[in-house]
């Protein structure tokens, strides 16, 4: 499947380590896909506000659990929700050189308040199978109340600026290399344990499929 | 050692879930020790923007990496820095009482950029060696012209957010544990892999011990 690629507007183009820039929405999906916790950004009087938020998305959206910013979120408030992985150290022969290796969506919008009762369930199902695949369908549904309890952000995927580095230091061909020092990349890798059942849970409770084949996987 | 308490402000107080609120200083240093990379808050032009950056400490000030919102960062802008490390998926018996096990520092304040050469140095000794331990002495130093041309932000750590999950499901003790569906917790770790040589080093290079002996390990 072929995508358009993002467009790039002033909010999205890449004016610093353009290399590093991508176009490519199936980068995006990607990035968005491999994690379930991002940072969004919001202005409270004059001052900026990161909150750590969870998250979920279909095609063309992303779905963002409301936190303390939702208060702030009136119609047409400006967001940036940002999202990253940090996948290794790029230790350089010179400090400046040294980096790291990473993927990082950013998402600029207009978040909305979901309020469609429909809208509002399949968003919380999309955010709750990113986060934790099979527990929509096997844990109890949200009930009416539960579900009036809840703030649901909704924000469009098409204004978003993509960055990924991979691979080694880049002095390894420079005057450096003569300095006969070690250079590579230290990785750093997400992995699911095993899971810990709540000690109030009846001991014989089975830990369903969809939860034990993720213990000792790899996540991001 | 007893440290201060963090100071409740307006920007700090916690207005909701107040029970994973922390004024506890040493729990701000542990969760910005765990990590390196954070995500920064600006406001551009009336719109936030959240970036990716590398950063360091000393006892009282963050030190963080120059980037694409550092050119808008004049004297005296405000902005928000949230380190975040997600620790599990909190896996309970309805889905409204999903949720993460995280530990999270939001910080205030407003940014300096860094001037004075001998504190350029010395914060971005602190940053490189808190990313990288050992490297700061072993790689090449910064030359004038690479100092130069690093940009170093200097943050206060006086107005400070911390929030911490740990632990199980809440609703192990109310009427849905009758369910008898499985809940716990399914934990997210980060793990330093074996260091990776640069392709273009050559082949008999050590790889330093300050380096080989993460390998393995956990981060975070």
């Amino acid at each position: 499947m072929t995508l358009d690629p993002l467009p790039e507007t002033d909010l999205t183009r890449h004016r610093r380590l353009r290399d590093q820039g991508s176009l490519d929405r199936a980068d995006l999906h990607a990035i968005l896909d491999a994690g379930f916790v991002c940072h969004l950004g919001v202005v409270v009087e004059g001052r900026p506000l990161v909150v750590p938020t969870v998250y979920g998305r279909d095609e063309g959206q992303l779905y963002l659990h409301g936190s303390v910013a939702s208060r702030s979120l009136a119609g047409g408030t400006p967001v940036c929700v940002t999202v990253t992985h940090v996948d290794g150290l790029v230790l350089a022969r010179s400090v400046f050189e040294h980096g790291v290796n990473y993927r990082s969506a950013m998402i600029h919008g207009e978040a909305r308040k979901v309020t469609d009762p429909e809208e509002r369930l399949e968003g919380l199902r999309r955010l709750t199978e990113h986060a934790a695949p099979g527990q929509w369908s096997y844990a109890r549904s949200p009930n009416r109340k539960e579900l009036a309890a809840t703030t649901l952000l909704a924000l469009s995927l098409e204004e978003a600026s993509v960055k990924i580095r991979t691979g080694a230091p880049d002095d390894g061909d420079g005057p450096d290399a003569e300095l006969g020092l070690w250079a590579g990349v230290l990785p750093l890798a997400s992995v699911w344990g095993a899971p810990v059942a709540d000690p109030l849970l009846p001991p014989e409770t089975p830990v369903p499929a969809h939860i034990s084949r993720r213990g000792g996987t790899r996540h991001g």
